[in-house]
């Protein structure tokens, strides 16, 4: 069993000691806690009975594995963001694995210092991205990845269902801050969406981004973005984001040589090209003699995501 | 009746002379013609045997009205763009009205010049933009208009369902030049598309482009555009079109202070906020103590377009 600390246990971090304190992670045991915040000690008294060990802070929570006096083989971060990188960067050198909520840090400064710092302890560093765990981006990555509708030509992202009330931001101090949270909109809520992009489209090699700071909040960082992006191959696509529309949209467009896959609302649909194209839309490009050729919109075939 | 000359009788001219012919316009009739191509000739063989006059060019037929040989009241320019200027001008000079097909011209100087012709001569000078007689664009314009969902916050629009094979370009010499045609999807499909955009939402203040010319084909001008926009109170939104997608997409997003419009497949969606937002966001944002709210996606109440 792997003896894991979660480090931080506020709003994310009760979830994570809850998880493992009903023993719903295999192989993986809760052993210790920092940072309860009293909300959440009722959630976990059974742990406390249980003999799992409760620190004030990370700090003397390695104090005490540095002196022997604990012993565990994990943490999990869910500290405010720009605390992940010192607490990291300990555990490894206690030759701790390291599961770290996201975004790595507030500077890429931070997240290159924890690589460098895991790559070194040789031991396992992650992030939290679970919605990569969410079965229709499972599915959506392996369509993809398949290549039987060959290369990507276009992606849009709208993800405006992020929506967040004044209260929101002003419920913690570290909130919405360019020092201690890094940013807004794109650090907090998009880093799953910008991973799976990632993940299932490849990195774009070009971006230029159109941020709004404060649009719909009091808040110094960004709660509006639209970005633009290149890849590589000459496929172009969209991301957009706010924290401030209602009511949101979430749909995923991706579009491929020979299909339309839009993602919205649970759904896979895909659209693939007709048999009269002639299956490669690059052929009948060359020979159609069609001036005005019907668009196809063959949208039928759901997937259940 | 207003006595009308059609000017270019190829694939639009054709149409309009042949819905004059049908007597389809109250108020108008076909009076004159000018370069009808040999595919079209039995179309209009009843305006013919009626004696309506057929000119081999629209100098020749300007050269009969200045002469008093030929009496007509209005044109209707369909020729290829970098023409339209020239003969709107000659038609202005000689007291007609003037509808033209879009674009006005090759460059935005020649527009104006037009719009100077027809502001000195007093005649009736107006554009081609049909779709604004589509009735889904005409109730999107009095949703938008009536105020009743408060100010613009953010306007997508998706129109990649222009699909055009390589034989569309190569089917004429002037076509997809930027001498001749002035531009591509821009200004060869999307003039609809920008029209009611701006007809619908105003006029953005600020925007940036990202063309790709020749992306999808062998040819000089853009076939794949991505536009971000801003409006003055601080809205935002894209355009992204293209015709080298297959299967393409036709979705218009419209998101107002108060409710959401989707305009896709013939259908306006509205959603609308529900009563546990207060009936205005603005409001709601402020005072809610609902960290994580449920993003409010009534989008039911279909409006047939």
């Amino acid at each position: 069993m792997i003896k894991t600390a979660v480090i931080g246990v506020g709003n994310m971090g009760s979830k994570y000691a809850s998880i493992l304190q009903d023993g719903l992670v295999d192989g993986m045991e809760l052993a210790a806690l920092t940072r309860v915040k009293d909300q959440y000690k009722e959630l976990l008294s059974r742990s406390f009975e249980a003999g799992v060990q409760v620190f004030e802070t990370a700090d003397k929570l390695f104090d005490a594995v540095e002196k022997g006096e604990l012993s565990i083989d994990a943490v999990v971060i869910a500290t405010p963001h720009y605390t992940h990188e010192e607490i990291a960067v300990r555990a490894f050198k206690n030759g701790l694995k390291v599961l770290c909520d996201k975004p790595s840090g507030v500077y890429s400064r931070q997240a290159r210092i924890m690589e460098e710092a895991a790559d070194e302890s040789g031991k396992v560093f992650s992030m939290v991205f679970n919605q990569r765990t969410l079965p229709i981006y499972i599915r959506l990555k392996e369509i993809v990845s398949s290549g039987k509708y060959g290369a990507l030509k276009r992606v849009n992202w709208v993800v405006t269902d992020w929506y967040r009330p004044e209260q929101y931001y002003k419920s913690s101090s570290w909130h919405a801050t360019w020092e201690k949270d890094g940013g807004g909109v794109l650090l907090n809520q998009c880093p799953h969406n910008l991973d799976l992009l990632q993940w299932i489209c490849g990195n774009p090699v070009r971006v230029q981004g159109f941020c709004h700071e404060g649009r719909f909040h009091d808040i110094e960082v960004e709660d509006d973005v639209t970005a633009y992006m290149e890849w590589d191959n000459g496929a172009t696509g969209t991301f957009i984001t706010s924290t401030g529309d209602a009511p949101g949209i979430n749909r995923l467009e991706i579009s491929l040589e020979e299909a339309l896959i839009v993602c919205e609302k649970g759904v896979i649909k895909i659209g693939e090209l007709e048999p009269e194209m002639g299956g490669k839309e690059a052929d009948y490009r060359q020979t159609s003699t069609d001036l005005f050729p019907k668009d196809n919109r063959n949208l039928e075939r759901d997937t259940a995501g």
